[in-house]
């Protein structure tokens, strides 16, 4: 394994058996809203050969590490065909979250214009690396995608797995707590608030049972859906399109087509109180 | 538009039509602290000249960047008035500080000093940044504000809208989750815990209703208001002075003063688990 | 007071009456991750020497801060006892993190290797800074541990007091909103999902009763007790080994070993909604 | 010395024993160069309180740190009254910068604007730091001063003493390796080339002598005196004015005006090389 | 002028008219370090896509800040052209540059090994960064040739204007001081010591004559010419090949190939001291 | 080659084939300052832990990279024992340092403290980082000690070649250009000038000759001696205590003690220039 300086390859082990650096995966964030919300041409085309740079970087390392087996060349070039996919995808995910900041100014009452939602939501940050960590993660690209997932989940209180599947202008206000599982899919035009569950049943890895790969664990909401806070809603089931969800409601079952889910809530009893 | 150098002014057209740093506005927490909870005079003193001076940028780029209209003269004019504001409120704000922390410490059985109240707690970092946001609101300033609050959610997790009102002695105890909304209004010595809405009740921006601008959306909670874990107070209702909302209560009501709001609890039924 | 300069100490008076620096306590997560989870041998070694010097200066300020009549020479020593307590206890740390990771892969059908656990989830940076932060809570070092905490909570929105026991194989899934107070005891294989508090009844302060300093004031969770998410559990109680609390359930007395604590849910009434 | 908290001085002992943080004093370049190259009027603004608030601070600590007698109240009001001294001079300094930029762009061939002097010529951002250094001098503060002349010194090779006295429209071409020295007096349109020292002749501190305190050691170089590289001009001499220097010439005696001193070169004999 | 949202475009009015970020110039020189001694393939083609995304944001803006009359797009147009240059042009660049650190390891007896002069000697990172420079500067690009070259002179010493044309298998030892004008012409297997000047005549930019825009004012060396520290060439002279020039040497006139160019050394008196 | 994740060692290829990090040996000035001129003790000895777990990776790096034969452990060990030393000779190398700031404080008129010199001198702070770099030299350690010497050149223009030995009390006034070559040997009391090179009679390492390892081919300076500006002395000879070096000078033999050694000045010849 003779070390070739001619060639200016330092090292002859491959260095890429690191994982993916947390820092790079974690300026994604700002690149990427440059790229979608460019202040001109030519720095969204700057923004992109730069996140570009990263993403190819970081996916090298993620396969190489995940399968030390594989080559170098071998992970580097399916590295490069993600790259050439995020890059051809970009006017269709701009779309998609100029759509979502639209969404954002006509959800909440207190947004003074559609600029403040891409520079103030949470929601809007989030999804800015969500629907590009989906596009790697239908690539099969280990580790990368969740890792953004996790960077936003960090800064913003929001947990969506990459693997979840979301609609056109999709809005989530506020936005802490809310966690979205790995095989939901979410239509057009909803909305969710704070503190929302699209969860799974719990299913033990290890026991009795057999979790089946890619069975689907998680909720499917349908179009215009509106689930306010705190709501839990679990397992492979569906909420028809047009329904609206109370807040704190715990939902197991299939919800029809344009329901109002009202929740019993408990009694509140008011006394009055002997002041010490 | 001639680009006279011998005056060093570079560049003949606005150079202000960039939204506010997020990185300046993020460096304003600890920026605060200093001011508010100063080390010694003179180190509160420069804090405070460098937090005015990004206060000064960041007002005079968000007034220009929502108003493309208005002067760059007329908007930075208008930027060093607010400065001015601001820097008059230090001696108010850093009384009002002074008293959150003192309540921070009052309220938690495991504070074992002021100090540590003022180094570890996430409500004081809210509060620091709130009242300083709440001023740049009143005085119409856009997105700089909105801004601040999202900084500070991001940190803590704590979503205070810059709008709300807040009186003296408040306390959030863990704090996250906590949403309070634009127009609440809150008395003296109130103590909230993670988890707890102050919210609208839900009024589409567009359809057959119009969105009463400056309508007040969002509760009352007058002096002495205790209240636990993820209580949802929502609309424009009051609770009355010295209250104490159970956790987990969902109130849509006005609270007569002095009440004890206790929620029956769903039962909870405990059976013998069979272990596989 | 000279100031010997030959002896090039430049202070005579003392300049560790300044509080423990953020940015450090805040480096030490990193740093805690190659100590416990090492790319090789002399990346552990060097990891933790420099985890070691900033727990020593930390520890040293906050000694100081908070007893300026204890000499600089006393609070150093003091600081280096600790340093070496924590050097000593990486074997015993580093295999209950190695646990805690394992955990993390059986409990969650999503995650696709321990390393991803290790890469991505919030929980286990979480118990990374807890146990050893509890290390030094345990010294009664002061606002050290407590700025571990915030740290964490700041970052994954998990909020475990530097004084809590936590057994072996811990997990936590998702994770935003859990709070586990101070005098909570957890025993081994234990799990817990987002938003799960365990907490004290409120007992005020100042008031007719006394604080009585060391009060057991949170729960013990016995082995193998799973809790769903947002459930709470109040007071010095105790959950009975290999039981299983439903989500939003609220808990204020014993629960025997081998429980299954369903809540009786709420009322969910679904009812046609006429579109406008 | 009682710790009140309550007025939130953290710290009775005085924490300004700490020499001015030599990052502080780096920032001040880049603060400087948008106070007197501004942006825009908001933007030089806001610098100019920026690079103020890192005066204040650092002065101060220079001034308690070198005086430990003094009250720190005393400390901070001389402080003080220097930052208004330095804004009060903005003026006047940005007008004699923008003539040194002038007389860049003149001075040297290849520059291709004066935009390009202001960016890249490291004689222009010397000056910026050091006709800021030099009000500080002039008020006896110290340790400040000659901390910003070792940054430019270290940053650019250009060492120019905080007390040296330098006219209008001066310009170094390259600069690497010029000294000038602290009793150096320089006219109006005055050039240097690289590697030119004005320096003292050697007088030992300790020893048969006194080292007059205030005396001048350096050269003056009257008005439009250029000097070519390497030259060196030693002691309380003078130049007078129109008067150009050779490079690598050695100067000790007094040179009266509109001179041109040229230096005998030494012999070069050229001849022929047999290779190896 | 109006703002259009739905296309993401912030903004109407130009931002690009602020000069090149003087903090990205200053990243490329790692960036081109990566790119030219990889560490991996997938390492090096990500440096490279990161290293054109700087490029491209700079170029774009130096244009248009220099010319603020041409478009946007046309401004864009062109740094996309001269990146797509740059990128084509690695591979040659590469080849040189590992001449360059082979001719640094034969040329410094105290070079351990190759891998020693890429990570240590400033004239190689000179060389990285002056090599694209002066790509970028026969392409005409402003502003940010220089910037580089202004760049390295402050990290180095070693001052080489992006004009100057160097031939294969270049090396400087030390460095510091070393000065290359504009219109030098260097040869291949040159090699300087630190201080040498290659410069110009002195020519006043105004006044009697006229600057011939694009006229050679530097020296010339040929191939395999070793100038030893210090020396000054100046004018535009040529340094036949296979020559070597002597320390301090001062020479304004052609040398013939294969000369030894020896200084006549000025008398060095050595005479007893008496120590006082 | 499998990967055991139960002992948490990521990695089972090498990851030292990697250079130490430029960015960590750059930290290494500030953390020697604070071990060699500390606040206090505990700061002390936080700085020496700190910058003793960066050597400890660097230099096992470096063993690494450049014997990829040697294991792991090997170079773990061996670095080790590197810092051990390090760590036992801090109070020797402090003892040194104290006395080289004494020095620049006695040799300079215009420094008005000790504390000046150590916070302003670039020679002070070569020193902290060439007398460390020395040590490690000593122990055969490639391409660290090589490092720290070119960040010390890079900052202050002063290339001091680790292998150089120096005595007690040393100072370098200004230090632009100074160059000492890897053998010279500097007695006690020396004083150099910006400029002055301790330099090499050039041989070449190919050709006719055989550069003998480890043939000493820089000057030594004996005791008291001064040298300045400028002055280049070569090959291996002596310069006798208590000398005295005219500055320009240019000296290839050997010089007796006690000598003054003038410097036959060309002619400067100084004519009346006619003004166009």
């Amino acid at each position: 394994m003779e070390r070739q300086f001619g060639s200016f390859v330092f090292l002859s082990q491959s260095p890429l058996l690191l994982p993916p650096s947390p820092e790079n995966i974690g300026r994604l964030e700002r690149l990427l809203l440059h790229v979608f919300f460019p202040i001109s041409a030519v720095d969204a085309e700057a923004a992109a050969t730069e996140a570009g740079s990263i993403m190819l970087r970081s996916v090298a390392s993620a396969l190489h590490f995940e399968n030390p087996e594989r080559s170098e060349e071998d992970c580097s070039r399916e590295a490069r065909r993600v790259m050439d996919i995020f890059l051809a995808s970009i006017p269709r995910l701009k779309e998609l979250l100029s759509l979502d900041a639209q969404a954002g100014f006509e959800g909440d009452p207190a947004a003074r214009s559609v600029r403040e939602v891409v520079l103030c939501y949470p929601a809007l940050r989030t999804l800015v690396m969500h629907r590009t960590a989906h596009l790697l993660f239908q690539e099969n690209i280990p580790l990368v995608p969740r890792m953004m997932n996790e960077v936003m989940h960090s800064r913003t209180g929001i947990d969506i797995h990459p693997g979840a599947k979301i609609g056109e202008s999709f809005f989530i206000d506020h936005g802490t707590g809310v966690v979205i599982g790995e095989t939901s899919v979410i239509g057009n035009h909803v909305k969710l608030y704070q503190g929302v569950t699209l969860g799974a049943l719990s299913i033990p890895k290890k026991g009795c049972g057999v979790l089946l790969e890619g069975a689907k664990r998680h909720p499917t909401l349908e179009d215009n859906v509106t689930v306010y806070a705190n709501a839990t809603i679990l397992g492979d089931i569906t909420v028809g399109h047009d329904s609206i969800i109370a807040s704190s409601a715990w939902i197991k079952d299939d919800i029809p087509p344009c329901s109002m889910v009202i929740m019993q809530r408990p009694d509140v009893k008011v006394r009055p109180l002997r002041m010490s």
